[in-house]
């Protein structure tokens, strides 16, 4: 199933895709404010006996999306997670090691954005990057999961387009900055869940800047494993669920290529991963 | 005013300090679920008005504290922020440079911890060290505000103990991974509202294990301001009541000693700042 979070008749809710219509599944299951709360209480895993005998509301067309979690407790994010960006990097003169643990930062729910909304670039810099990345979607929480429990944890996967302000990324080692400027964050634009997409299956993933390719690669360049991601993360911290994993990005960013190739207001950029669909973002000016 | 989130009688709420007591503002003001509701509604400005005729519902010594703000938004800290830390790093044979702007990480809420609540060992690492900063709340929100009116955006002041398990901090060079276990951020007791600490006012800062100090300095150390920190971090998101900032610590962390030297089970952290009060945690181990 394709469950999203979308505004309908001006409300906030939630649901599933039908064919090429929605089914308010929000209106339908109040007792869920949120995908989150539904995710929480497992309704995800039972979606497609809820969406049986609901009308869709509207056409996938007509609906204004939200980012897939509006709101996550938590954004983690997997730094140089590709073996081929992981290459590019060095190729364009970093000097970066591979370390035994996964690199993560956090991004806030603000940077976010949802398909068909924009992308927007700051006032402050034009060095607006693209990362096209599969995001996790937590489903069952938890601590100190083990990696052989961690896809039990995951409800389903969405494409983000992790957009990062470079100059503001390297105004010092601490990358978080250029990371989570406002309305910078594509999330969407549905997630599909976890029984579509067998454990560690090798996803196709390719990133288009107007209509360009400008990255293609797929999940099995990740050098940390989801699983992985998930038990470090949940080391750390209670995993909740709609917390959110953004799993990095492969090769093809913007900045690695000569000369450097920046989004800018009017663009268009794509992120389609395989089995779960294509997130757009045009690119606007900070007002 | 010092204001404080606190359970009372098994309900989560939210009062001021009068005397040895506490008053129960949450009750008297329904309207406001939480102190940063309350604090958006710039309710803390008249405070002192508010407490005025109310009886105090307990002793502060029996109450429950929580973080003062217990979930903000954002937590947004800054690393090597005062020169005499910058300094002993340097002498700790770390190189590092000063950056032309400010190097911020974020931490979670679930990274928190109350006065009086113990700051948790996790079981991956015994490399668990203090950090006492000072935290400003932020009250009225805003994007890209300027330094010069930043100073209007704070609400209040407290101590921030910005726990920090060294081993992870250094898996990566993101250090988000340390800077986030599970009760490890002290924050508390109270803030002190920002009318009684001029902007810009040097406070003594002094962190204690045991009794024994092991930081002494005062905020006149900061290499970048709160209001470049406040105008920084608003550039990127917009900023909202209750956001914390966490300034940086000052020199004496644990791991620059020689030898090295750590919080352990048993030990009581407390972080002092001139005008606000005492930050006092035991630490326990994770179960």
């Amino acid at each position: 199933m394709k469950l999203l979070s979308f505004v309908h008749q001006g409300r906030e809710t939630w649901g599933a895709v039908v064919g090429d219509s929605v089914v308010d599944l929000g209106r339908a299951f109040p007792q869920h404010a949120s995908l989150a709360d539904y995710i929480a209480a497992d309704g995800h895993k039972q979606a497609a006996q809820h969406v049986e005998g609901l009308a869709p509301v509207a056409k996938l067309a007509d609906i204004t999306y939200l980012p897939v979690i509006p709101r996550p407790e938590k954004i983690v994010c997997a730094v140089r997670n590709y073996m081929d960006h992981h290459q590019e990097v060095l190729a364009a003169g970093m000097q970066r090691e591979l370390s035994e643990q996964p690199p993560i930062f956090l991004r806030v729910w603000r940077s976010q954005c949802a398909h068909e909304q924009p992308i927007v670039r700051p006032r402050v810099s034009e060095s607006l990057d693209w990362e096209g990345e599969l995001a996790v979607i937590i489903g069952r929480g938890g601590r100190d999961i083990a990696e052989a429990d961690a896809f039990d944890h995951v409800a389903g996967y969405a494409c983000y387009n992790d957009g990062s302000v470079r100059e503001w990324q390297f105004h010092a080692k601490q990358i978080a900055s250029g990371k989570n400027f406002e309305s910078t964050g594509g999330f969407g634009p549905w997630m599909v869940t976890a029984d579509e997409i067998a454990p560690g299956r090798e996803l196709k993933l390719e990133t288009r800047l107007n209509g360009e390719v400008v990255q293609s690669s797929h999940t099995g360049h990740m050098i940390f494993s989801i699983p992985k991601l998930i038990s470090y993360a949940s080391t750390i911290f209670t995993l909740v669920p709609g917390d959110v994993i953004a799993t990095g990005t492969p090769a093809g960013v913007g900045w690695s290529k000569k000369p450097p190739r920046f989004m800018k207001p009017g663009d268009v950029c794509e992120v389609e991963i395989e089995g779960i669909g294509v997130l757009r973002n045009p690119i606007v000016q900070q007002a």
